[in-house]
């Protein structure tokens, strides 16, 4: 089992992260919190050539909402994090498995909201790979 | 297994958040993301009287860094998270268990950084319980 689904895509390191924010957009997940990982590894350990990194959390509110009334604490576990990052060839988009990492929580009502963010993410990666 | 640890903390709302952001920090952790559950949920959904839930992002440099040299997809499980929310009669504070939620990393250098981030975590708990 892995924990995320990745492709390659095509195209600058900042177009693809605005085609993987509104393909998120298309699927009902906004973006509620954005770590630029390079920058912060710059700031507090002084490395400057770093390649890009970024981790956008997504939220489908009306599905966050279902997992917290069913668990107070998922919030633990939350957003469901898309990531891009460059390679040396490459811009990756590496989704989250929500049916990996919400498999510590030992409560079936849990899996099909996995089921669902997951059947999402998976619609987002296909369409990020049309393009 | 749970896959988290928490505590109720004596207190207001935003002071438990500036407790909890300073014991963090005590043990080498910066907060990446902060995302109002609340907030979000009254913007996207309409709720009004949500109670305060708090979703604080922490992340110490070099053990993210070593994380990340180990798996580059790492990031769709960071940072480790910390929430703050509500109830009733108190406030809560409840850690993720980094070794729970590592657990789905199918790598033994992992246990190493999820045992250390679980260490520090425990300290930030226990500085709280002592407040």
């Amino acid at each position: 089992m892995t924990y995320y689904d990745k492709l390659h895509v095509e195209g600058e390191f900042e177009e693809v992260i605005g085609k993987t924010t509104d393909a998120l957009s298309d699927e009902g997940f906004g973006i509620l919190s954005d770590i630029d990982v390079s920058n912060a590894f710059e700031k507090k350990l002084g490395i400057e050539d770093y390649p890009e990194y970024r981790i956008l959390g997504a939220c489908n509110p009306p599905l966050a909402k279902q997992g917290l009334d069913t668990e107070r604490d998922l919030g633990v576990l939350l957003p469901c994090n898309v990531v891009i990052y460059e390679t040396d060839d490459s811009v990756v988009v590496s989704a989250v498995d929500p049916e990996a990492m919400l498999s510590v929580v030992d409560n079936p009502e849990m899996e099909d909201i996995a089921s669902d963010v997951r059947t999402r993410f998976d619609r987002v990666l296909e369409t990020l790979a049309d393009k």
